[in-house]
């Protein structure tokens, strides 16, 4: 096969896979390892489909540092299942949970631990359009546990220092939109769960990882698919797992690796978006980003422009440009520029580069 | 690419896709429909994914002649989600609902209802070994639902006409594997729902078949993501799907369309399933299946031989004559054939040849 076009592609999620990622899963569909067979043929109880999660959670483990005493989980019903499987698993009875709300996303996993028990907002930022991260946090000392989301994928402000729950309260995030995109210390979170199909694989699969005493939180006669003790105990195979997105997150993590690590991946995250940040601090009011400097994510970037029609007209000249996937979530509008960890520098520059001519054209 | 070989394979699920399902997505895995892009990367709002879900849709639609008062939904969690779900959402409050326990899986979805709420057994085999139907039903006139599974894949019984519910009761049906395996009638049942790693895709994907008036039991303050007027609302795009599983499995609605539809497919399925009691029958007690004549399915055929020494033999020995996936269930031991809708004639009469010879060899 010849080498491939490739577009680049700012995607929110589903998102932009490494090229040699797919060129793999291509190479090996029709036979996987030499059992002439799919790896989506394959029993998910053959040792070939074992060594397949098995080195996808060593792989993880190592990536992220991730502690003895936890467990590794590949579910599904993405991070939207996991807004209600949170609550159900953690929330003891009669207790109370806190809930950080600072976007879109936040406040989705809040209105879901709300319909199943009691829940608090520790912060809100809504009245501040969602730009900012809180100054302050009103936090339950006897919370069941705090909540947050440590990026918002569609307003772009991102938490790079965790919040410090009060002593005794289990701190648990929603991290799909910057999961494996740069080192964390885990040991500072209980559990933390993170929809693939951004940073780490295609969608049909969330990564949980949670710390063993929370799984005895788990109250009896909870449906077993939604039972994070019964999923643990099973490791992940309690039903037929998704074995295929599964795979293609093994491949993820594994090109991860080779790059170096999570800190190396950091690097190249951190260099993309500082150009495209750089490009809107540079325009002279032409594009405005959404985040407020000190929130602002390296992973999703929303900005304006001048008027919805330039918006238009940039999203759609960006496209005819092999600039993929810009345009705003339609609940914010505007432009958003996704880039995540598969996004290359190149990519982002040649973003600023379009940027830079739509402006001197339109400005 | 020159032709792969491929192997007969009897896994019970996840199990064989069609050859030709696997050729296309191998050849468009890097650019899909000439986006540039992997189907696992696209936009799940883009039109070229728009597109492929809607057209799973029509195909099902289609190959099954579901009725236009009937919703399609590709979810998450297998079946064994749907086991929860179900009860959720169907049974109302203070209502009891009836099971048919024929098999492993309805006992499963039977104890996974109990734990929900009032559950009663409609019948129950396994004192038979569960190796009959129901010889007559005690049916509930104002059960919320009657529950039932079409096709038993670890015990090998299989209903072809649908028990009869009282007037007024929804028939709800897990049908995961037989799910498009011959044509049914589908304004027999309220509701079914089928993993697609069988006969319809990979694991990865559920698809649920629901009647509208169903829909409006869903009680309030269900979590969306077992919601099931909501995901039908929402066009199964709630939130991202497994988009690459409901892929394939749009894919291989359109080989079954290709082979000439669900008559044409059972005409095969019941061909290669002949072929292998025959065997069976004709071996002398060599081979003993484990379900009645009666109930026996086209779909898994479990079988024992007189040791289990012989039994080991015989799934050794034909894998390595590319018989793949034979061993039986780790609950019930011997071997077991599962004769999906991508199993070739050609494999079930090399099963055959191979039983025959080890019987010689062996008898």
């Amino acid at each position: 096969m010849s080498t491939p076009k490739r577009v680049f592609n700012f995607n929110p999620g589903p998102a932009a896979l490494p090229l040699e990622v797919l060129e793999t899963a291509q190479a090996e569909l029709l036979d996987f390892k030499g059992t002439d067979m799919s790896v989506m043929e394959i029993s998910h109880r053959s040792k070939e489909f074992e060594a397949v999660i098995q080195t996808a959670e060593a792989d993880l483990r190592e990536l992220l540092g991730i502690p003895a005493n936890y467990k590794v989980m590949f579910l599904q019903g993405g991070a939207s299942l996991q807004f209600a499987m949170v609550p159900m698993n953690l929330r003891l009875a009669g207790a109370s949970a806190d809930y950080i709300v600072t976007g879109s996303w936040s406040r989705t996993a809040f209105k879901e631990a709300t319909k199943l028990g009691t829940t608090r907002a520790a912060a809100n930022t809504e009245k501040e359009s969602f730009k900012c991260l809180p100054a302050s946090l009103d936090l339950d000392p006897n919370a069941a546990y705090l909540h947050f989301t440590s990026n918002e994928t569609i307003h772009g402000v991102e938490f790079f220092t965790e919040p410090t729950p009060p002593a005794g309260v289990p701190l648990v995030c929603d991290m799909s939109s910057d999961f494996i995109s740069r080192p964390i210390d885990v040991s500072r979170y209980a559990l933390m769960y993170a929809g693939a199909q951004k940073n780490a694989g295609p969608a049909g699969v969330v990564v949980v990882i949670a710390r063993d005493d929370l799984l005895e939180r788990t109250p009896a006669n909870l449906p077993v698919m939604l039972d994070y003790k019964a999923l643990a105990a099973s490791g992940s195979l309690h039903n037929t797992p998704p074995a295929f997105a599964i795979y293609i997150v093994g491949l993820v993590l594994q090109w991860a690796k080779k790059l170096g690590g999570l800190a190396e991946v950091e690097k190249v995250n951190r260099r993309k978006a500082e150009l495209v940040y750089k490009a809107i601090d540079e325009s002279g009011g032409f594009y405005r980003g959404h985040a407020v400097p000190e929130a602002r994510s390296i992973m999703n970037i929303p900005f304006r422009l001048p008027s919805e029609e330039l918006e238009e007209a940039f999203a759609r000249e960006a496209k005819s440009n092999a600039l993929i996937g810009l345009k705003g979530h339609r609940s914010v509008g505007g432009i958003r520029a996704s880039l995540y960890n598969a996004m290359t520098a190149a990519g982002a520059e040649e973003l600023v580069k379009f940027m830079k001519e739509f402006q001197k054209k339109n400005g």
